[in-house]
């Protein structure tokens, strides 16, 4: 074991982070710095600061980073389009960038020699945490208490806060569910419990940040979202800072029963989990940024970006956002942006979201040549004729040569 | 012009095929085959013997492909759960190089030298056709009449069949749609009219194949689809033929809203273009494919599946499914399916499909590992270490020396 | 055919481009205005405006685009370390976007409504050619004259010249050659003649720019190349413009026999086509800059390039240069060359050119890990057991469950 | 530490593996399983027989692999053209899944619980080995020796077997090589010593395998390697079995100083190291299947190969030989090689190879076509305007909305 002066904590005030500020103390006999950040995961963070007052910390960090998170996260991400495994749109993976760059932000601040944190052995968080921890400060150190320690209960980790005397507020209502759950301005997630059973449907009072596509309202309800450089800039024609427009998102996609998520994933730690997601505000605007990009980007550009996005969204997920190859991606990605801009016209209704009108003064659309009625000549079918014999030709050599397709 | 004596034409007994039997019997003087074959457009394919009959037609084939259709082209497509431009289900791409290989077939029977269609000069279908019947016979000539004649209206066919006695029954309801529509057993797609403005919204009254979602039942409808080798097999136990399978699919999906889509879409031939596409049965069966997999795949050969998708979604758009390139994917992707097996529970909802439950006796979900109970000791959490700080080394070495990330 | 007033001709001076002056002038009635490169094909250029005046040209365009030609072209492509197929460095190719570009420039300046250039229409040049000049000058005009006259035999050009009374000197000796030649700083290409059989092995009186290995000196050259950020800057410490240093490979190459290559290429056009490159300096180049890059790039900045590479490749090849997908993967590959600085030692040696060393003060090497003697605790082979262990998860639930990989 | 009754190692007869096979014994008071294989390392095998019974060891087992090991693992590999990192042709890599398949097999065979291996804790093959087993044999345990005892000089070692009378022959020439070496049928590699520096030369002396190509003949070498399916099966008419062709191959190449490399390369567990090699035969092959399938493979298939070889080959570095997706990318690959047929004539020179004819019976290239000549009307060169003005016409639409590409 290390010897450890300071370490700084990713603190939530909850249950288990509590008895980890205590632990900290007294196995590394170390000064505990805690970190609490409000990412729009809907709780108030300010209580944090008296729990750890009481815990006996003296450097406390309680810092607002919703719209750096929406702004230098959650949207340059949605410029590709990612999703990973063709359903999850990385709620929780891009949140923890963000959570490791403050870490070490704070480490520096206060001449801490360690980081800590409370995610546990078989998750990706872990790796997330500690590999953007190693990429910003590479002489850090790690403290992990969940591979550590061995209060692997509810029941132990009570016993220790009565033995240690934590004064942890028990009645916390989110530490009374069934489920282990995320929450940040893009998502709320839901892991363990009856999930763990693949073939169980998840209970309809689980879901927090959505109703029921059943009890949405029966009428759609229209929006207009409004584009410059790939990311989203108004609603209905009102400019909204990111973090203020991705939580109206959220509240209209809720209203209307609109990101629910079901799936089955693969964790980078090599198992399978289950998860639910609700990703309202999220589902609405992957539709959105599709739509505006299918009439702004170029066909190969459009494609190339459609190729590579497996790629970036398995980076994000498993925790390599500060890396070298995530930059180079990104300036790929970026690159390409700066045609998207424009409105993209949305129906949502009962748990679906339609793109059903799209324009941009940067559109590359052209009505002229792709109408069904007399162009005037803009587009001469006569052409077609060698672009196929041409694209044919390797095809029908090989065929000549009896190379059989059937 | 090249002498051609006999054309093996893709007939539907519209009105624009039939002008096209009499114009290549009158434009080139040669004898005109008809192929019609029902692949699940919905309508009867019978009444086009009669048709081809009074255009002085001797040699008539119609053929029911729907089960090869889907067997051997929808299947192995969703296999790969391909999608174009993130949304496109290829419900007609897929369609063209089962009736290439007809036409070409027929070509092969008849003695003809040549094979036509009707598709535009604008279009993909053309260009899915021709290199089609290259690939196969690259010997044979091709006619595309939209690219040679100049009846570029409907006003100018109306006066050809008038003055050549062509006797079509004009009063086909599909003709008098202001879409151009194609459909088969996978989809039903609108093009033209109100949707060459991106910006207008569909009209409701276009949609064929699906209520809307608000006119859907208000109670969900659950189903369990199960698979083998990636294919799906059995509605609620029920084992099926593959057309019938997924007629039943588009009734259900239908019923219940799903499958609408509203894009606009790059064609090969270098435009944009506004679709909208109805696929109600792929749209479930696009879900429960993903569900399965998420269960039954190793993680990296899904990876890499979806790396490879799109690449192979716009090889089968672009119109080569008759390539070697094309075999190559699915050499891999089939491959890849030999597991795929099991059930997948899926609710059905006003426009959305959810999977709320997955099964496999083939399942890598492993319940004792993913547990966020005690496992037993089936996952070491102290392996996470080692496994995050080789991971993080070269981002290590790399801050050690100074590289900065942020 | 369109009513053309005048047309900027890629003039090198020799008999076909000169016939098709006259041609142009006689078909079109229209002025043409030559253009006249010099891009390193080790020919005057300057013989060029006597000959273009004779015919009548009024205005005539001599350029050295010698360093933009290595500066914007040669070297951001160097910097993906392209290959074509894996063999063929591009030679060709990547000369034709910069004509493009001068061709449509002179175009806005004389005020012509065409280009026209003198490559064939079975070739690659002409698709190189024409795709930069639409995408810079959506309306210009092209004239191919390959693809429209029949003048296709060097009798008829000749028989054309005198007819026409063209004064052009045939006693110009690249045109005796059997074989169809292109020249300039990277590199000289051969097709044609004998080589039209793949199994016929290149005379060895064909290769110009380099002795053969076996006429060598006996003694390797030894050279350093320093790199900044992926381009060369010096040889053996002495800076150098990109064209200079460029000239100077070359003649280190031609002089040690390095650099021929003979292989059989698919052309974009839809054929295979068997050609002969010597390379000199940009095999040299091409050894350096993995060489550095090596030692200085990330792992997975470097494993990413190579994935893109093909694609890049393609794509220069094919003519897209002046593409929006081109500038998105430069931005990606760009991003990952501020850190390519240093040096690279190379052995030249009859043929063969190998790198014997490599020091960077952006090395990634670090010697204290690396070592196979004691560390002193900079590496903690412990960390390996996790790593492998979480690693293997994914196999060893699989192998649990009964899949088998043999 | 687990309880081990039987533990099978991949034993060489040096002085490292003997010192494991007592201490395997000792520390974990179990049976020990030698494993010598013959993989073409150029060591006779049999007497690791006389030394593991003077150890004690009761259960030897000695193969010769040679043929399974090419056959099975080197040509499969081939037919990739599969090169890491632009340079290393995977020369150890290959060679570890066919060990530890072995192992495992033995394991079985046995009844052991465990196998152990030699590698160090820094390098790549402990992953490669216990990867492979933890595939085929989920439940097995492995004993790392290097990453658990603290003999990790070679004075402590020597001292180990003086302590425990372990009768090792310490003449052992290669052990007294400054190098960390390693050889098989395809290559042998060089790591340490001075290495160690990568701007430090190699010492000329090192290279075991190849003459200098300052040694080679004066005359170059001609020979024509014959393809069957991808894999070479004749070597100037002579057909040989496929290790008996590599090691004719090896033999041709080290006598002309062909196959030498030195390079820093990627670790997959995190750091970068040089290491030089020799691959002669490997180098011949590799030209050569590149010549046979550029007149034999399709250009999309050619393409697709391209892309996806450097996933491929990194699968194979890092040791994923034995998962899933190596099994579903030979099956894309594999699926490719049926038409790779034909014989290659090949000039070996001081150093370097180059293929100077190619002719296959399934050779796409087509004179008629390529000539310069007159082809008679087999391309028709007007085909070429339609083609370029469709493929140019997104970029021209771009370009007429003012899209700027300079």
């Amino acid at each position: 074991m290390s010897k450890i002066d300071k370490v700084v904590l990713a603190y939530s005030g909850g249950l288990d982070t509590s008895v980890i500020v205590r632990w900290l103390q007294d196995t590394y006999g170390c000064e505990v710095v805690t970190f609490t950040a409000d990412i729009g995961q809907g709780e108030e963070v300010e209580p944090a600061r008296a729990k750890a007052e009481a815990l006996g910390v003296k450097e406390i960090y309680i810092d607002d980073l919703r719209e750096e998170f929406v702004r230098d996260f959650v949207f340059p991400m949605f410029r590709a389009n990612t999703i990973y495994e063709g359903e999850y749109l990385l709620g929780t993976s891009i949140a923890r960038p963000l959570i490791a760059k403050r870490l070490i932000e704070i480490a520096n601040e206060t001449g801490a020699d360690a980081i800590s944190h409370g995610a546990t052995g078989k998750g990706n968080d872990q790796v997330r945490f500690e590999l953007g921890a190693y990429a910003l400060k590479p002489g850090i150190q790690v403290i992990a208490p969940w591979r550590e320690w061995d209060l692997n209960s509810r029941e132990k980790l009570m016993q220790y806060c009565e033995q240690h005397k934590i004064p942890v507020d028990f009645s916390n209502k989110k530490k009374k569910s069934p489920y282990s759950m995320d929450a940040n301005l893009l998502h709320i997630s839901y892991e363990g419990g009856v999930l763990e059973e693949p073939w169980a449907e998840a209970e309809d009072d689980m879901w927090r940040w959505s109703v029921s596509p059943e009890a949405a309202p029966d009428q759609p309800t229209y929006i207009t979202l409004q584009f410059e450089q790939g990311d989203p800039v108004a609603i209905d024609g009102e400019r909204m800072s990111p973090a203020t427009l991705l939580e109206k998102l959220n509240k209209l996609g809720g209203a209307n029963g609109i990101g629910r998520l079901d799936i089955v994933e693969n964790r980078y730690v090599g198992m399978k989990s289950r998860g639910c997601y609700e990703t309202p505000g999220g589902t609405i605007l992957m539709k959105a940024h599709r739509a505006i990009e299918s009439i702004t980007l170029d066909r190969e550009v459009a494609h190339l970006k459609d190729e590579l996005m497996p790629r970036y969204a398995k980076l994000i997920y498993n925790g390599y956002w500060w890396s070298p190859e995530r930059r180079m991606l990104q300036a790929a990605i970026d690159e390409s942006q700066a045609v998207v801009n424009g409105e993209v016209r949305l129906k949502l209704y009962k748990g679906s979201v339609t793109a059903v009108g799209r324009r941009s003064e940067d559109s590359l659309f052209d009505e002229k040549i792709a109408t069904f009625e007399d162009d005037a000549g803009a587009y001469d079918q006569k052409d077609a004729e060698g672009f196929i014999k041409l694209n044919a030709l390797r095809l029908r050599i090989a065929a000549g040569k009896g190379r059989d397709l059937i």
